[in-house]
Formats: C-alpha cells, sequence, structure tokens
C-alpha cells in the first residue's frame, strides 16, 4: 500500500502547481498554497539573490507546504563549432531583424542545483524540494533530505521511475507527453543510435499519461503524482482512478493573474493556437512542449543543429526579444500542454479550489 | 447531451475491439462480439473473396452486433526514384540475408474501400462500418448509412473529429499517441512544410488519449471512443470518467487464443520489448506504433525515404520473411500500444467480461 501524497507533506489537497521557469514567481506559489494546493517555485533561471527574496517572500506570506524546484543537468562545454552552425542556422532571422550577431557570446542561462544553493535553502522550510532532468548527486539529496523536505522529481518512462526511487525520490511526477515545457527525460535513447543513418527516435517514443501513470503505479512504491493533459475536475478524478496520489497541473495556471506570462503568450493562449503544440529542442537544447510558431515551422521542431541545453537559448534570445517587441510570438518559448482548456483568467487560488472539487468528491 | 454508444448500436458492453489486419480474423471478432463487446474484423489486406468468407463465418457464428473495418487511403502512384532509394538503403541488410532484389516489385498490399466491396457488403449485416485514415467518399458513405450500419472512424486531432463528424461519421474514435498500429491520421500538417530546412513535424505534435479524449469529446455531439494507453477495468472507468461512451483495446487482445498473433510478435508482447515503442513509418509508409526492433533503432523511425503507403511494405517484406524464419522480429511489424499490460493469453471472450467490470461498476 502506498503512503499517501498527503500524509507525505501534510496537503490539503492533492494538486501541485507545475514549476514554470520564466512565467511564474513567488506570488503564484503563495496563492496555490495558501488555497491548500502546492504552490511551486522554478528557481532554474533566478539568480541565489533572487531565490532568497522569493523564497523569503514565499515564507512570509503562507506557512503551509511550498515546493522549491531546481534543474539537475550537468552544464556543457561550449562546442564553438556547433554554437557555429546554429548561428549560421540563424542568419536569415538575424538579417531579416537586423540583429548584429558579434554581440552575442554563448552562456548557460540555467544552472543546475549545487551546494551553494543547498547552503542557501538551509535558511528556509520548504515541505517539497523539486528536481527535472533526474536528481543531482547523492550528497546533494542527502542534503535535502536531511532537511526533512521530500524530494521528488519527474519520469518520462517506467525505467526513468525506478531509478527515480532507487536514488531516493519521495514522490515521482509521471509525466506524460501531453504535459506542457521541459520533458524531464534523463535517460534518454536519444543518443544510442547503432547506426549513422539513424535520426534520433526519442520524440517518436514518448509515452502517453494514460500509459506512463498506471505503469509508473504498479512499479514503484511511492506516491506518485500525475501530469500531463490534466486540465479540470475530471482530469484529476481520472488520474486518481489510474492509481494517482495526486495531480500536477501547469497550463491551467498561464493565464492566472498571478502568473508572469508574457503578453505574446497570453495571446496565443488565447487563441486557437493551443491546438497545436510540438515537443521542439529549439529554445533550450532539450525538448519542451511549446505551441507551434514561425520558428519551429520553419525549422522543424527537432533540430540537429541545436547547441547542448540550455546553451541554445542565447542565440535566440535577440530574435525573440526583437519579435515581441512587435508584438509577435514567432520566436518566442510559448510552453503549453496539449489541454489547455483548463486557462482561466482568474487568481490561483481560485483555480485551485475549483479544481480541488474532484478530489472531495473521489474521497 | 450526447446519444449513448449502446443506444446506437444495442451493445451489451461499451468495448470495441481494435481492427488489427494481420494479426486477427473472424475468430476474434466472434468471441469478442460473443462476449456482448464489438469484435472488428479489419479488411484492409484481405481479398473480397476472402472477406465474404469471413463475413459468412462471423454471422454463422453470432447475431450480435459486429463491425468490420476497412483503410479509405488514396492509392498512390508508384514513385521509382523513391522505391530506388529504398532499396539502396535496404541494401545492407538484402546482402546480409542473401535476397536476390530482382525478385520484388513494388505493390499495394493494401486496398481502400471501394464499390465493388460495398457491393459485397450488402448481403452481410455488420453493425458498424469503420474506416481508417478518413472516410471514404461521400457516396461511399452514403451507402454503408443506407445499409443501416453506424460509420465509424479516428480522430488524431480535434479538428480531424469536427471532420468526421461533418462527413457523416456517427461514432468518432479519439486515437490518442498510447495506441498501437497505424495511427488513424488523415489531416496532416506533414506535408506542410513552408521551409526546405524544415523536416517533418508530425510525431512531435501526436497527441495524448489525456488531452485528445476530453478535448474531442468536448467538441462533437456524436458519441466518442476512447483508444490509446487503456488496458484494464481502472483504464476504461477512466476513460469514461473523461467523457467517453466506450473504450477501443487492441493491444490488450494481442495475445488471445483466437488471435493470429506471429509467434516473434507474442514473443516479444511477452518480454521487456513492450517497454519501447515508436511511431514508424518504415513498415508500410505511415506512423504506426511498433515495439522497437533492430530495423527501427538503425534507421531511425521516421524516414523519408520510405515509399508513399502502403507501397513500403513491399522491399521489407523478404526481411521479415527471412528474420522471421530465424525466429528473429528484427524486421517484423511488431504492433503494439505503449501500455501492454493488460495482455493475456486467455480467450477473447473471457478477456472482455474481464474488462466489463468497469462499465457495470460506473453505472
Amino acid at each position: 500500500m502506498k503512503t499517501k501524497l498527503q500524509t507525505l507533506i501534510e496537503l490539503e489537497l492533492p494538486i501541485i502547481q507545475s514549476p514554470m521557469a520564466g512565467v511564474q514567481g513567488s506570488e503564484l506559489a503563495i496563492a496555490v498554497s495558501g488555497a491548500g494546493g502546492l504552490g511551486s517555485l522554478p528557481c532554474a533561471i533566478l539568480t541565489a539573490d533572487n531565490i532568497y527574496k522569493e523564497l523569503k517572500s514565499i515564507e512570509s506570506h503562507t506557512n503551509k507546504p511550498y515546493n522549491v524546484n531546481f534543474f539537475c543537468h550537468k552544464p556543457p562545454a561550449i562546442n564553438e563549432a556547433r554554437e557555429m552552425k546554429w548561428r549560421e542556422a540563424l542568419e536569415p532571422y538575424y538579417k531579416e531583424f537586423g540583429i548584429i550577431t558579434d554581440d552575442i557570446s554563448p552562456s548557460a542561462s540555467r544552472s543546475p542545483f549545487n551546494h551553494e544553493l543547498a547552503d542557501l535553502l538551509e535558511g528556509f522550510n520548504p515541505a517539497v524540494v523539486s528536481f527535472h532532468f533526474g536528481l543531482p548527486e547523492k550528497a546533494l539529496v542527502d542534503r535535502v533530505k536531511a532537511s526533512g523536505a521530500k524530494v521528488l522529481s519527474s519520469a518520462t518512462t517506467v525505467k526513468e521511475a525506478l531509478w527515480l526511487e532507487a536514488h531516493g525520490a519521495d514522490i515521482i511526477v509521471a509525466q506524460g507527453v501531453e504535459a506542457g515545457g521541459h520533458r524531464g527525460i534523463f535517460l534518454s535513447e536519444d543518443s544510442e543510435s547503432t547506426n549513422e543513418r539513424a535520426p534520433k527516435y526519442g520524440m517518436a517514443m514518448q509515452i502517453g499519461t494514460f500509459a506512463l501513470l498506471p505503469q509508473v503505479v504498479n512499479a514503484v512504491s511511492v506516491p506518485v503524482v500525475a501530469a500531463g493533459g490534466i486540465a479540470d475536475t475530471d482530469g484529476i478524478a481520472a488520474a486518481m482512478r489510474l492509481g494517482a496520489s495526486g495531480a500536477q497541473l501547469g497550463t491551467s495556471y498561464l493565464l492566472c493573474d498571478e502568473s508572469k506570462t508574457s503578453m505574446v503568450h497570453r495571446e496565443a493562449l488565447k487563441s486557437n493556437q493551443t491546438a497545436e503544440t510540438a515537443l521542439t529542442n529549439l529554445f533550450s537544447g532539450r525538448p519542451a512542449r511549446s505551441m507551434v510558431n514561425r520558428f519551429i515551422r520553419e525549422l522543424g521542431p527537432m533540430s540537429d543543429l541545436v547547441p547542448d541545453f540550455p546553451m541554445a537559448s542565447t542565440a535566440t534570445a535577440p530574435l525573440r526579444t526583437k519579435a515581441e517587441a512587435m508584438g509577435s510570438g514567432d520566436f518566442s518559448q510559448l510552453w503549453c500542454g496539449q489541454n489547455a482548456s483548463g486557462c482561466k483568467e482568474i487568481g490561483a487560488a481560485e483555480l485551485t479550489q475549483r479544481l480541488a472539487a474532484a478530489f472531495q468528491q473521489s474521497n
């Protein structure tokens, strides 16, 4: 018998708001946690100073459980040849927008979890510390667990779920292919081509929530949270019928008052552009689900030219900035899951309470 | 308020056995229909004579509702240049297996629905006539409907579902990305690249059941049947919680006594090979979900070299035959959905009755 998610973290509602780097900060987390769900603070693109300020803000506004989220990728070395190829591919766009590329130097805009960040966390009391792209090294996982926080990470396959359980995860998110933003993939087949003729086959293998969730539930003993395609009360109830201990929703919160979703992103979310999303590596170097825009349509969603995560974003940033200044999301990462029907322009507390109806019914 | 599937076709159980060309005939359909589900006869690769015999057999064994399934693709012209390129790509394998390629002439192994087949159907009384890859021309749809049979087809997007409803479908299957075998895609974005640098992006866009199903249910007024990732009682119940009027299961029936699943396919289904499936166009020219084997690993699942559906299979058939004779499924189309946990080596009637528990509970 699995431990219940709500026993593990004293949560009122089995609803987790997905950490969404770049489109939200502490305000969204505070609203969701305040309403009884698990609000999340994404730290992947924040400086240590900003993480400190955001955590201070959360703890001064609520004493309910919250989640703080980090990436734990291995930062890549800069590969000049690959950077060059990527710039070449982008050259027609630079020309179109009059961008001088000499100004752009490659840099990693996202930092993985490390001991300095673990030091910083010691001054705070998150109920959950979550990771994307696997887990950090054992010493870091041990430090987090010693603090009393529960460790959460996402699995995109049963194999990844088993790995996470074996390496100390207390809660596992089964992230179905429907989910918006970055796939949590960390045990990828992508690099295992046995033949030069073979293109990457990872995207053709990604697993839907309906298939992934019950198989992960069956494979591990820790609580499993469903993510991907869940947008309302029925979705949460269906996930629980498939064995989930809770549901994680991201896209549904993107139009909430407390989100920092950009204007072009909000407009796209309110349009029929949500009907076409694709897994793309164009924005960061790793596959993530975005609404299809001109950039994805023209380069194709998965490109071999893209530098390793997270270096790809440096070269595209000026394009995005120029286009957005003209009111266009043609070059923006328009993160969105495959079911945007739950997006509401209301407060996140109200959205969380509306979603909770499912759970109250099913118990 | 939607008409109920079971009102529409007087079905005892809201369970459809997916038509699976090449791995089953009338025996499976008879067993499932006899147990109160909707058994299906796949006709895509049968001659008219064999379709006649199979339908005779069904009607002599059961008077319960059954489904007869056809493909309705446009047969392609033979493209010699493309055939040549495909042979070149396969040349190393032909060498390895000592196959003389002069013997192979391209031919279409699958015929679409036409007036001769509609004539043939007039002697029978199927409750449902279903199609894959859209619907045939209006005159043919009208003939089927005039016979009293209900018309069913599959949608992989909300757009396709709306198209099907507008063109006369009485029942729509929402086919999530999890489903095994051929994707029903017929309004594809694949051919709409606006830039030569863009590879096909269709596979990165395929939608999971959890996201597709409720959005299709919301968009159309006809009953919607869920397909993809459903393997057991909980899966059927969860699909119904998301608004489905019924569930279509294929993979779960592949090991049933009445299925004609080949030995290599059965062995793979009983192994951990089921954990890795991919959408691949290598076997037929159209994307279909198969377990990953040597062929997919080496050529990549989606290849630009592959001739149009269904021509691709001619050139691979001798490889498949040779490998299977040696007990290997390395070149076989190992159709399988993303959740093979429901496969049981039992009779299909018993499997259907076990699955039915969900429906009886939820009513």
